[in-house]
């Protein structure tokens, strides 16, 4: 495709709409606007014209334009549904401080569009200026009530500095990477659910191509779902609630295997509960915490590697029992140990002496073996917890290891 | 100070060494060396000669060199600490994928070094090869025992994919970025730390500069603390428990402040359990959920500006009682929204159902006011649960609000 055919043809150019859905209402929820060219039956994605830097800025500019401005016309007159998402990128944004892309919003509120319907998705990965400069730039256009969501997450740009410095309302996570990474990033779209939760962000997840990559999606925090599995670019606007229902089954089918899966872990609990506060009553007239876990150790080598005695500020009363092989040894030097610096530490003392139970962890990484494991700890009385680290093999055998 | 200088007098290039002190066990864990130049009286960093490209890299590697041998020498001589933090450009150690550092290291292991002890704190966010490539050899590294830190977590390097991919054992959290800028990091300190949990990474934070954030890096999952706060770099090792005392002192008074946070936390949820179950009971009588939050609406003015009810798979079976200035409105659009998709949701569903208790949640952004709330959350039966949304202004009369 020459760069000069479509200059010279710019009544081909189109906008395409891909739409993307919802997990609340399992609607569709907005469309985000792609630049296609029509030649004849052929219709041909723009995506490389746009991307292309031997091509002077302005034709590029021109023709994003005529595609830009053909879709605001049609959203307007359709008002198909809540959002239009409209890609910019962020250095030629930049150029002008947004003024033009906002003075060409400006024409069709006059129309009818509300700027709350604008979503700017903008590509910032490959920006040269200055992030707080664009920061600053996205605030003063987020005054108008447009909403701004960041491109590419999980893809190498993803920095969380960044997203926490243009603080977007959305942001829209790259599924493309995790087909093709050998590395697990279940972890890291947990840590990014989680900040977006904290900051208020959305999270948008794109190139959804399969059953499985929308579960996924689903399960880790994602709202809005947009890619080829749910619904290719199209020229036109579609129903709102095209895959209300098919949606909604898939959606129950995640929601029923999730609760069975909290409902495990729950039930591993209990159990638990019910075996160590029976074991600590057995052994109840031990002399020291070392007795006790030794005692234990030996009732426990079904489940645990490691079982050890705190105080309500973390520090260690007891060596650690560890298990090497099949044989348990006691590790005096971790005695006088603090753990209070780790994450959730506190926070399970305090539930754990209010509530006189104990508590099954989140699985984790082990520091010192690096397995995943989870822990659970146990109110010996109102100062002293014991904590059982599990092993991988044991929450495999009970489904506790997801 | 002239590169000809340092070169033509390299006998009086020295290593200094920055103790790391340790959150479980409040001494000196390692030190990290660094490069000094000898003048007379006067001792000049080796920093700006090490990051100077315009002096040729054999060179930098020359006296880079002599540093690194020294401090070896010195740490296998006297055994000061279990670990030894070495800096490597990614560049430089991919020139030769790692090897020389390697053979440098094998010479001491004769002399009793033992390989675990050496960390290799490596600075990527300059780097320009293949970071897959750069993943493999850091692999290849740890099967010896070389534990790898990433340096600059916090800077605009920190992108949580590369820490995936390069698997780091440690992560080094530089507090300096937290006093330039505007934006609280805490959220992406949060993240950090639940990723670091994850994988199963220590994190280090350096930049240490006073009391305020050594409490800041205790709180957000530091176990190994570095910089001018705690000690200045040193041309010799000092004792282990140099700080033992003081630092018990300050965790003491930082676990103090966290329990008593939490107890806050804890109280103000067995209020709201008391208050909503008693209003629940009173209202036992209505027609429907509406009516129900309608009524409770009147009666938590003081507290909240949100209250819906959804069933145990998350489905909205009221509108929203939302409150506007000073009064409430209902809204029926977000009857049957779907909210299982939530971060935490599904499992506090189970838990409120097994425990038959509500929920106090942590800290988070309201996606529609952008404001940081907490939301209450209450078993009506086995399958409605009360959502009573906390306003800020609450939160924050109540301590609550961190």
């Amino acid at each position: 495709m020459d760069a000069l055919d479509i200059l010279t043809h710019i009544d081909q150019v189109v906008p395409y709409y891909q739409p993307i859905f919802s997990a609340d209402e399992q609607c569709i929820v907005g469309y985000e606007v792609l630049g296609r060219f029509q030649q004849g039956n052929e219709v041909i994605s723009l995506g490389p014209f746009f991307h292309d830097e031997t091509i002077p800025e302005e034709f590029r500019m021109e023709v994003d334009y005529a595609v830009t401005t053909k879709a605001l016309e049609q959203f307007v007159n359709e008002q198909p549904a809540s959002l239009i998402f409209i890609n910019r990128d962020a250095n030629v944004l930049m150029i002008d401080r947004g003024e033009s892309f906002l003075q060409l919003l400006f024409q069709y509120k006059e129309k009818g569009l509300s700027l709350n319907q604008i979503v700017l998705e903008i590509t910032e990965h490959h920006f040269k200026g200055d992030i707080q400069q664009l920061g600053h730039v996205l605030t003063y256009l987020r005054t108008y009530g447009i909403q701004i969501a960041v491109d590419n997450i999980g893809k190498e740009s993803s920095n969380l500095d960044r997203i926490r410095l243009l603080a977007p309302d959305l942001l829209k996570i790259d599924l493309h990477s995790l087909r093709t990474s050998t590395v697990s990033y279940d972890d890291v779209l947990y840590s990014i659910s989680l900040l977006a939760r904290k900051i208020g962000a959305t999270l948008l997840y794109e190139d959804i191509e399969n059953a499985f990559q929308l579960q996924y999606a689903w399960r880790n925090g994602g709202r809005y779902y947009q890619g080829y599995y749910l619904h290719e670019p199209s020229p036109s606007f579609l129903p709102n609630d095209l895959l209300k229902d098919r949606l909604r089954d898939q959606f129950h089918t995640f929601i029923q295997h999730e609760k069975k899966k909290l409902q495990t872990l729950y039930d591993i609990s209990e159990q638990f509960q019910a075996r160590v506060s029976d074991l600590v009553a057995k052994h109840k007239k031990v002399s020291s915490f070392n007795e006790l876990i030794s005692a234990l150790a030996k009732q426990l080598s079904d489940c645990s590697f490691r079982i050890y005695v705190c105080d309500e500020d973390g520090f260690q009363q007891s060596a650690n029992m560890f298990k090497k092989g099949d044989t348990w040894e006691l590790q005096p030097q971790y005695e006088m140990k603090n753990w209070s610096w780790r994450p959730y530490f506190l926070e399970n003392i305090i539930r754990m002496r209010s509530r006189k139970r104990g508590i099954l962890s989140d699985l984790y990484s082990d520091i010192e073996t690096g397995e995943m494991i989870r822990t659970y700890s146990y109110p010996i009385d109102e100062h002293h917890y014991l904590f059982i680290d599990l092993t991988y093999e044991y929450l495999f055998e009970h489904n506790a290891h997801l």
